[in-house]
Order: structure tokens, then C-alpha cells, then sequence
């Protein structure tokens, strides 16, 4: 069966804040092929990845990512490698057309695995998805008492794991960090794990993040995830040899070399895939396979709704039980309202990619509609793109 | 003085071929800060970049570009550093930002390089804009004696080096490559330089790379240009163990951290860098740097318009005399007509960049308006972008 059709559609809260909350809007994907839809999500811009849809040829190695979609045959799960390489190949100048492939490669995994009727980690390999212990992910208070009561929120709501980052994290003074950070594990309780995202925020400063490491450390965090730029090697290498805490980065990886590029001379203990920017489920799983083969612990990066989250589960479904994955809490109503299933925590506080079809969420189509932005796009008086109608 | 305009010219030839010319549109950038006005070029798909430059925010660190440039100060080179550093930061999360972003740095050298009345590489802190030796480059002809005339026609117009890629090359057997190779250096003559460019047609396959070397060795090629992707660490070093001839590579790199990346675990002898890509000229003179003081050879990158040889050739504007620099010689009608004066060999054969204010290059706006295609972008029923008038 052949790709008949892939839409993008744009949707967003009526108000974006300036703050570091990635569910404040999102770009979903429906693709078409026969009787059968598929959908997936992009981590990404919205606006530009449309344009990187359907934006004219530049040249041979910088075309319009439907070219090299619409049209080709989706019968297994090679169909997606080939289909990933045609997009990367043709692509290839393309900046943009790794983020908006993201979304299309979950679509074709979703469409494949409920026209098989299998959930995509079976259709991956993996004999069943492990339990995994979701950490809360949230942006540190304002304030440490502020964080405190974060934290003591999550656990009252049953994680014993949660992950604080962004914020003021990195921005006054190392003092402050550290009553950030004891405030988070104060609310947390002695037996919870305890993450801290720097978001960045200390560019290629080794010396910056360093200054941070003794209270990460009396605080027992499980890892300073970010402190640098994704690609910032020489940095995470360096603070990684001074560090008795495992870093965490790699969100910010955009094919699978540069993830590797991070496995390998980054010295990483855990790096970070989110299926939504790496070019889909597909490099995400070969990503996975990777980190495990050196001794690097994969876990997902998710910040968006459950069809994300969905998507960046499967490609370590099959790694060892109780495995921690992200998991976000602070969810704006329309990452959260945008599928009808949600993956919730079990009796155990563990949670896995659901036992369905495809990716095993239903998109809410009345939902999304109350989001949708209609999107035109035209070059030289042509329409290249209008916002299609949002159907099944 | 402020920046209150930055604006996006899409132009484009009237027909688009499906081969590796990446002269066939361009997108021209527009800068003005009270009464002065510079020019810059994105070496990147028009439509994707100007929509990262209008695109609504999706968060703290996704925003549209123009927001980080609009209304900030541009009084000297600090400022396009810091203008340039806010952009990385703000867009981060915007895959298409660095493409972006390139020419508007490029265009805040041209404006600041006007206003001051100095050479962009002046502003670079480079005494003098040295000699480089002009590398013809084209693509492979069709058959190894169309590649055999291209290479005398180019002896003949008085080009010593030349660079072939893309076309044939790769895609059928080893010894149709060896053939190739040996016309161009035929052609080329015993004394000529000769560069090949695979265009990553390998992919990561070092073997079938592998298997090429030994005609490279026999036609004393200067190098073998990017047998792999951009970033594909491993394959290059490989490659570069087992090869007498020394790798290029790094166009690709659409940052600083990644150009030092290919630097640091590529193996690399030339690291080749495209203002219009990585981010402008700024942090490409990081990057000429860096490669220097770690001995691998820094040439420009350009494909395009003298308007973006001029940017390519400014970070490395002072390295040693008689290095050599691409030199596209098969441009479409737009790249060369867009500036009306044009960088050309002197009477010993060697290029340099203006000796002129900033880029040293005047737009010829009459002949960029007969190639200009008009773009309207709208979301949720907004006007985010209309090509605006293109004058002076």
C-alpha cells in the first residue's frame, strides 16, 4: 500500500509563555495510506516544519520532504528505514527536515503497526515493553520553598522519582542553585531520585557547572542533566571527569551520528533521545541498541503530550525492567486533552508504552480542532500549503 | 545605532533542476540600522528560513529569530557576537535557526563593515586580506570525457586546481570512478590540483570509500572531499587511518561545536566551512581558529553567489598566502547577476576578498527583483510575512 497522504497540522494554546514549557503547542501528523491513518508528533517549530514539507526544491540534495513520502510503498517495517534514508538523502540541506521527519517516521510506525494490528515495540522486536519508573518532569520554582512543595506535590501524587530543571537554575548565584537543589530533595524525601536539568544554561563554562557539582552531590542527584549545549563535547567530557555524578544530555540530537557523536566523546551516563527530533522511532531504537552496547543508559526525552511520550518509550521498551524514563506532570490542557488514552502510572508507580495498536493512543480530534491554527503558506502565487481539514 | 529592519528575499531561477547546483535560488538577507543597510546570504532552503525567522514562539527557547535581532544595538563586533549568541539561545530548540541566522550575521559585518568604511575581515582584526589560490569547482561531467573537456575548459580560462563531485561518482562501480578521476586529471594536466567530492555518496560505508583510494592516489588528488554525511565521526576516522590522501569535510556543520567536533574526531586534513550555514562569519573565524592551532587546513565552503563568497572568505582572510579557496565557476544566471561586481582572479590567478566595506559587494537590486518570488505566510488567520519591496 502506497503513502497517499501527509498532513501537518499546527495546533496551540491560545497564550505561549516565555518560559521553558514545550507542551504549549504542537505539530501533529496524520499520515494516510489506503484504508489506514497513521499519527505522530513532531518535537519541533511547527511553522518551519510545514515549510520544510513542502518548501520548494533548492536543489538535488534540498528538496520537499512529501517528495519523498507521498507515494512510497509502506508495507513493513523496512519500508520506514527506506523511506528515513530517501528523506535524509534528499534532504540532506534541508536543516528543518530532520525535526518534521520525527513526526512523520512515529506516524508510520502508529499506520504500520495498526494496519498489523501490533503495538510499534513489537513491530521494533522486543518480546514485550518492561515497566519503567517515570521520573516527574518540572521546571524548579521560582523560589527553593516553592520547589520544596513541588517536590512534596510530586510524591503526594505518587513518584517516587522527579526531575527539576530550567527556572532560575544557573541564573544568580551557586548559593542559591544549592538551596534549589536541597529544597527539591528535602520535598522529595530521603528514598526519592532526584534529577537536575540545567536546560543548558552554562553554555561551554565547565568552571560554571563545576561550582554547582558539591550540592548536586550532598544532594544525591542521580544526574546533572544539560549543563551545556548539546554538542558542547570538550565541555561535557571535561566536567564528566570531574564529576562523581553521571551527566545526562543529548535531547538536542538530531540524527543518530550526532547521538553517538555524544555516546562516544561525551561522557555521558545517560543520554537523552526524544523520537520527536532524532528523525523518529526508527534512528531513536538504533540509537538505544548503541548506548547499551557502550555502556551509556538510554532514556527517553519527552515534553509534549502522550502521543510523544508514546513514541520515545518504544525505542527502549525492551531495556531492562525499571529503567527510569521522563515523564511529564505540568502538561498544558492541550498536550494533555490531544489523546483520548493516557499512559497513567500502574498499582506500582510504573508505567510502559500501552499494549495497542501502532502507538496505542487515540488522537481527540474535537480536541485538537478547539487548537488548530489554519496555516497558508504561498511562494510566487501558488499555495503551497493549507491547513487541511482535521479527520480521521 | 538599531536594527530595524531584517528581511528575507526569496529569489530563484525559473526552473529548478534535480541535480547537485546549488546555485539555483538564494535567499537574500536585509538588513538596515538607521541610515545604513547591509546585505548577507543564507546558504539554505528560503522558505524553512524565513519562516524561523517569523515562526511564533513555541517556548522560552523557541522563538522566532527576528525577535532576538530586531531593536538591538549594532555598534561594533561584540555586538554581532552577542546578537548572534542570543539567537542560539532563544531559537535553540529551532533546528532551521543556524541556517538562518547565517546571513543575518553576514549582513550585520556588511552593515557595520559600511558604516565604519572597513573590509569585514578588517573588523576580523586581520591586517591584510592574503592570496588564496582559486580551486574551480564543478560537478562531474556525465562521462569521463565530458569530465576530461571541463577540465582543460577550466585550464583554459586559467584555473591551476579544480575540484569534481557529486554526479556519477559513487553510484556505479569502482572502476568508473578510477575512469573519472583520470580524465579530470588528464584534463586538468600533470601540474594541475586536483580535488574530488564525493558528496557524501557513501554514506557510512567505509569499504565502498575504501575502495576508491588507491585511482585517488594514482591521479594525486589534493584530497577526497566528503565520502561520508556530515558528522559521521567514526567512518571519517576510519577512512582517514587507512588513506594516503588527506579527508575534507564539514560543510554540513551548522555550528561552531560541530565544525570542532569534525576538527577534534574526524581525521580530517581540510576543514571545509560555509558562512552561510554555520551560523555566519563569526563563528566561522572561531572555527578558522580553532582548526589552525589544531593543524587541519580551514578552506570556505560556496557553492552560490559572490555575495557569499565574499562571507566564506573573510574568516580565513589572513591565513597564510596561496591556501586555497573554492571558487564555484558554474553558476546560474541569478548567483552571478545578483552582485554587480564580482570577485575575480588577478593576473597571477589568485582571489581575495574586497578591499571594500564590509563585504565589498553591491546587490544589483534590478537584477535580483527579475528572479524575487513573493511569499505569504499566514497563521490563525495572521499576516506573519510578506515579501516586503526590495530596495536599497
Amino acid at each position: 500500500m502506497k503513502i497517499e497522504a501527509v498532513d501537518f497540522y499546527y495546533l496551540a494554546m491560545p497564550e505561549i509563555l516565555d518560559i521553558a514549557d514545550g507542551s504549549q503547542d504542537l505539530l501533529l501528523v496524520r499520515l494516510q495510506a489506503g484504508p489506514h491513518v497513521g499519527w505522530g508528533e513532531c518535537e519541533a517549530s511547527p511553522l518551519p516544519s510545514i515549510a520544510a514539507l513542502v518548501s520548494p526544491m533548492s536543489h538535488g540534495a534540498c528538496k520537499p520532504i512529501r517528495d519523498s513520502v507521498l507515494g512510497q510503498r509502506l508495507d513493513d517495517v523496512a519500508d520506514i528505514d527506506r523511506i528515513g534514508q530517501l528523506v535524509r538523502v534528499n534532504s540532506m540541506d534541508l536543516l528543518q527536515a530532520d525535526h518534521a521527519l520525527s513526526g512523520i517516521d512515529s506516524a508510520m510506525w502508529d499506520l504500520l503497526g495498526r494496519r498489523l494490528q501490533a503495538p510499534a515495540w513489537q513491530l521494533l522486536g522486543f518480546a514485550r515493553a518492561e515497566p519503567r519508573l517515570p521520573y516527574a518532569s518540572v521546571l524548579f520554582g521560582d523560589t527553593p520553598p516553592e520547589t520544596r512543595e513541588k517536590a512534596r506535590g510530586i510524591r503526594a501524587r505518587g513518584f517516587r522519582a522527579a526531575k527539576f530543571g530550567w527556572g532560575p537554575y544557573g541564573r544568580s548565584t551557586v548559593a542559591a542553585d544549592a538551596d534549589q537543589v536541597a529544597a527539591a530533595r528535602e520535598g522529595l524525601g530521603d528514598d526519592g531520585v532526584l534529577l537536575v536539568d540545567a536546560g543548558t544554561v552554562f553554555g561551554h563554562d565547565v568552571e560554571a557547572a563545576a561550582a554547582r557539582l558539591p550540592a548536586l552531590q550532598a544532594a544525591r542527584a542521580t544526574w546533572l542533566e544539560e549543563p551545556f549545549v548539546s554538542g558542547a563535547l570538550a565541555a561535557y567530557r571535561e566536567l564528566a571527569r570531574r564529576s562523581a555524578i553521571p551527566l545526562a544530555g543529548g535531547e538536542g540530537s538530531h540524527n543518530e551520528d550526532m547521538a553517538r557523536t555524544m555516546i562516544d566523546h561525551g561522557g555521558l551516563g545517560y543520554v537523552q533521545i526524544d523520537a520527536g527530533r532524532i528523525g523518529g522511532i526508527a534512528p531513536a531504537r538504533r540509537v538505544a541498541d548503541y548506548a547499551r552496547a557502550n555502556g551509556v543508559v538510554y532514556v527517553n526525552h519527552t515534553f509534549t503530550s502522550h502521543l510523544s511520550l508514546s513514541a520515545s518509550l518504544q525505542p527502549y521498551a525492551g531495556d531492562a525492567a525499571d529503567a527510569i524514563c521522563e515523564y511529564p506532570v505540568e502538561l498544558k490542557p492541550l498536550a494533555w486533552e490531544i489523546t483520548r488514552e493516557h499512559i497513567l502510572p500502574d498499582v506500582d508507580g510504573r508505567v510502559r508504552p500501552p499494549d495497542a495498536p501502532g502507538l496505542g493512543l487515540t488522537p481527540d480530534l474535537a480536541a485538537a480542532r478547539r487548537y488548530l491554527l489554519d496555516v497558508e503558506i504561498a511562494v510566487g502565487g501558488q499555495t503551497l500549503y493549507r491547513t487541511p481539514a482535521l479527520t480521521d
